[in-house]
């Protein structure tokens, strides 16, 4: 009978946190996905950008800056690491300026990682690559309920006849029946036209701008988009950094004012105790852009930790992100 | 008959956002005044700072971080660009080291903006170019009211002598008689001494500090103000931008801490719905203290955009920032 | 019979702001401590740090950064500078690589300082040197109720076997008998383990978390710290800069993210008037990794400011640092 | 009889050169080719690039800092404005995310310059733009001699299965025969294999290395491709910025240590007077890699000058780029 | 019989060099002029500059990064401060926004200096404030020889009507007969027209471009320039820092490529062993442009020192500033 | 009979260069010995430093920007990822605080590595760290000829009483008996005293100044040097990243300007072939300092590329580290 491999940080007491290779979370950077939870994969394509590139360099800043990250979650009082084994799984292979290809590579590495069981963190990289995620996750899980962060829809049909693009990921999905019932949280910022919104109404999309979160505070903000999903359904998240204020999160493609603040960005994501999340992303984060000390990889290394915490916390209360585990 | 032209932003399906010259929003750069309604005009003066200069680079800058405007405002459900023929006029032929001669430059340049019953959307350089702005705009309109958002008061009576600098020019033009009601918003931060209270007391100038706004709320923070300014009346709104707080505009000349967040500062100028705004400055962006990614520029131009948004509203609802326009 | 020096900052009107040798506050770098009542003293030392080092260059970009501190603060109506003679002292001259060594320099230079009943303003360096400080402080006053901002417990036993680090130094001097009530406050992000909070608890420490500030508010979140300490009793306040978000203050050497805003930390300290203050530390700002335009820098200034006019205000209002002065 | 336009910069003695919108040299932006014999022209794309992407920025940093460019060039004796009538034409309305149609964006704008007999400065974008780019000029010129200024071969087959990058151009050029005599220069850094030196070898291609620019000087370096390539046969440059050392010239995608000054850049290009000089781009910067004041834009654009002067300076001396102008 | 008094940069191994309060080379700052050789002296005015404002900033920064300054020139083998005492002598009190009543200033400031036999080490500001510098000093010693590293001319006109700016200080000089022999060394970049070089040569100033320092070396460029200038007359030296390449000195107003390396920098400096040097300026340094570090104040505060260890190398040859010192 | 383990970076065309966890030149992170001819090895410690710390943070910086290393050095005709299978072993388990441990630290994780006749590139760090390092390099070989490039002499006695410092740990080494030939390179700015010199000359140091590599070029400059060591003596080779000029490697914590160009530093390594090499160390890259895009850490991962590539080419030829290897 074999034991249950246990995979942890390395210990900061032994190795001081500036030290040793960069992985997520100072976790173990292993593709054996035997008795592995979780996994932290990056997706660094940007091909899909239309403004600022750079997010390609995304999964690595991400790494760098996760190294403070420590056990104990205290506000939700979980031990994220002793509930779940994760590891670093590194990058998918992308294919740099093709979205089909890569889309291929990120269905061939995401495959046997699902079909373990195991949870995924991901990366990005720009927002299209949230389109060949969700497409695999729905091919075990069903259609999926979404939350969606984010100051942009992005559900435009096309930008210059190009299909797959990080403003159009939605609108694919939708089209290609990956979703059930879809929420989008933080919206701003100047858009196309009113039928923007026109869109979001026909396609029974729940929008809570980000004049809600800063009104009506994010409990309350959140409140209709969490009454919308049943918690036993299967629950995707995908957040792009942006929907986050410049001033705590300047590196990213397409920055607008007025957004979220760190402390409303983590109670976001803890506000989902009790959801079955099957998998989450935090894309856009183009480094080249961070002030000194990257405050902006530091935050979503913190988000992914607040999202891993929250899968912890549901896993102790009896909630599993795969119906049979 | 001839046709009122058409004047709009590039089409970001034809040319991506990141691409052509820089003008602001993408605006045509045009000095044919015929069929326009509102200009955005760089004033590259800083001749009048007291501490930090490179606010002659702020015009620039907030050109080139403009190009993620889009052309409808969700909030206040308005199409600006639709409402008003907008271009970017280019930058007043200042002169450097003579607030005078930039003085007689500023008339020279605004005298036909204003006879063609255009608003101005003035982006500083220093806070002493406000001062001849208010004078060309009292011209036409008679005395002003003033609502002035900084962290400091600007009514000192002299500096080293010098009786035109961006700390001195709220005095002149209260000594001028341009002023009716005036009002100052988010002043914090050491101060010389009681005086300087008893200054504002003395010209009836409503202070509301940042203060008010923390443990108000911007809409209470404010109403006292819009309370003294009868709608009908000509309105000049000059924001400094280091009444936000350095986290989110950093790139300025006398930064305080403890300002507002963007959120609040998107909403103070939202507020003004309804009020006969005849002409907007922002100034006091010095682009050499920005942090990566130029948030501080960035945040100036969406701050334009909702003036004009807020103009543009108005506008709609059947107020002329010109009598008789 | 002799006058009282009278020491002022640099008079602005004179040299402007950004000229001449920069101290704190522009004020007179002088060791003679005859009729000075408050010091603002540098401890460069950064031999405690267990993440980023660069602490030890704390003192030198405070001091650049608080040129623009006037005299009069108008929240608390006070001229801190006309209630007391304040010099800058400049730095202990400590030993980098050698706590021990450092502790003895701090215990030199401090003593004289203290025995002339006066008032310090510690800049750091990292957070070890709270320790030898506290030290000096007991001595002359005895036990002191400690007030403690920071995100991070700093009550840890030893880092690999380093009993004197900027992660144990409020073990130590529980250890040594140096405080009498301690409460801690702004703590967040992840911790170790479920254990810290427990040995909270064992010694009695108040622990406020970052959530009660953001849910509660500053007033609500300190009632109970300041309810737990007797006015006439002393009062030292230890200030970690990382207690404030990345946003405001990335310049630290243990990031975390979700913290207290640059508004917020101010109202922290001027919530202390009333309290028999008798020293105030700011730690851990390490300039290399502040944005252009040194944020952090000048938060920390305006920091120092803040308790020094709540000291002032204090003053005249009878209350006095030191009991018999 | 209509007189030919007389276009030049603007003028500094009434506009400071730090005012007004931003175009390369602050010449006309202006479509309209009567007249016109050299156009500025940018194609901002990066979706051929291999590692760090951002060279999409480059038009509009390089037009940035380009404001310094005066009209006199005295080591060449010549005033390029005087010869030429220079415009900025804007940028190509590339793709992002497609080569092909980006190449068929370039060559759709590209044919009407040539057409006019205009020689282009082409401003990058990644270094797959100069294979349409040479596709257009080829056609009207035929076979092009070129000088490829490069850290790097470029002449590989594919990059995962891609034919169309940053590092294939050369070979699909020389595969299309659109290539007569090809000389590289400034080639270093590590390499792939021995195989690429046989790869030049077997295309009778001329490379000297960045040591012989070191070892030899300029001038020795450059003379056997001088030698090799006829005055009067068409020749065009490809300058991928990275060819200068990254103390120079941090801010591009794929930087080499060890390459040239800036200084030796200069003398490269200045080296070609007397030759046929049909077009020349500077490829590959990547703007939000650069230091404060950016100084690799501020290095191309002078780059740009440079051979902006040759030219000029061989029409003074009759030599023409368009056989029968 | 009183003693003089033995002033000595602060003892590195007793307080670190990164601590205490900055001043140049860690020298006392004092204004007691008694027993005092040589000071430095900031004029932070940039109220000149035409391009990039910022060098009010310079000497501050040159302060902060001349930390590092040890006693011994090992190339000259001399130790300046045993045979100078040196003084930090704080700044001018300039008027920010008026050049004139700067020049009283500086007037008023040197006269006292000059008046005791001082060296004076003059740190910019922007280069307009050499014209009152050069008039005090030829109060003292008659007109003077000038040699003048720049990129730049300087010796225009006017700019806008303005005759005291940056770029005229030089004709200024000229006229108002300051000046015997005048030699420019290191101009490079574009120029105005080719009248500039027919300026030079009508005022007999020889002009040794940077074409003569890449081409011929340090030695040979400079041979004509301290063949041209008696030993014995009075030498003057104004060192604008953009001769230096942008590379090694980007922060700085007005940047040309192709400049001096940092070795030719100093070694252009050493050369002028023999010379009677009156006094030393280098201005233009405008830190806001600095990359992270700090580099050109860096270069800045070693030009300095390395002018200073000249003059010390001179004195133990015999040679006096002051005829009769 | 087993085979030999065949170690290789990641393949550039399966997974892009900035994809993937990273490591020294995506080499695996493995800490099998067997098989492993050469290891890099950071040893982040930065408790020696006396001016700016941060040390701490390059090895990782240095593996994040030797992600462009390619497998062939065209210039020495050598493929070092063919000749020997090299690993990154991660980092020593240093001590933050106490020099002594992180001295055991090192001699505990070196004596396998050594046991096992295998290479040790060694990331620093500050400079402190080569003690321990050379002690145990001198166990296996016996005392060792030592080339240090360096701006610093380093041998000093103690700094504040502290013996071992980032300016000590020569002296240290040699009192220790560990080295045989000593030759300095690079040696320049101010220094203490004469008495630095003659304690070189007393320990017959060759001391080759920066001026001998500016005057005679750096095959001359080492000339001396290399004729005073014999090829097969065992020689280490000790980098102070500051021996490089500020423009080129700015992130250091006692920059010294007038240093060698990029292309200097890569001749200097290269000119070693022939020579014994049995170990190397690049330290005092401190990246909070660095610029944009990285240079300091860039050209730091390079210097170990030219290094590692010349014992390849030694072991080519015949030459081995170890003796019996």
């Amino acid at each position: 009978m074999t034991t249950r491999r246990k995979l942890q940080p390395l210990d900061a007491l032994v190795s001081p946190r500036y030290t040793q290779v960069s992985t997520y979370a100072r976790l173990p950077h292993d593709r054996d996905l035997q008795d592995v939870d979780v996994v932290f994969i990056g997706i660094p394509f940007d091909g899909g950008t239309t403004f600022r590139s750079g997010a390609r360099m995304g999964p690595q800043a991400v790494r760098e800056n996760s190294r403070l990250l420590r056990p104990y979650h205290m506000f939700l009082d979980v031990s994220p690491f002793e509930v779940f084994n994760v590891v670093d799984y590194g990058d998918v292979d992308v294919i740099p300026g093709s979205f089909q290809e890569t889309a291929h590579a990120i269905s061939h590495t995401f495959r046997p990682i699902l079909d373990h069981g195991i949870i995924p963190l991901i990366c990005g990289g720009d927002h299209s690559v949230t389109l060949p995620v969700l497409k695999e996750l729905a091919y075990i899980h069903g259609p999926l309920n979404l939350i969606h962060f984010d100051s942009h829809f992005d559900f435009w049909d096309a930008y210059w006849g190009q299909k797959y693009t990080h403003g159009t990921w939605l609108r694919r999905s939708l089209e290609e029946g990956l979703l059930r019932h879809v929420a989008q949280a933080g919206i701003r910022g100047p858009q196309f036209s009113r039928e923007d919104l026109a869109y979001a109404a026909s396609q029974h999309i729940l929008v809570r701008t980000i004049k809600d979160f800063h009104h009506q505070g994010v409990t309350e903000a959140l409140r209709p988009i969490l009454d919308m999903m049943p918690d036993q359904e299967p629950l995707y998240v995908s957040w792009d950094i942006d929907v986050v204020d410049p001033a705590y999160a300047m590196a990213t493609g397409t920055p607008e004012v007025g957004g979220l603040t760190s402390w409303q960005a983590l109670e976001c994501l803890r506000a989902l105790v009790g959801k079955r999340l099957v998998g989450l992303d935090i894309v856009e984060v183009a480094p080249a852009y961070d002030a000194a000390g990257a405050p902006t990889s530091l935050l979503a290394a913190n988000l992914f930790y607040e999202g891993l915490s929250v899968m912890a916390k549901n896993y102790e209360q009896g909630i599993r992100a795969y119906p049979n585990a």
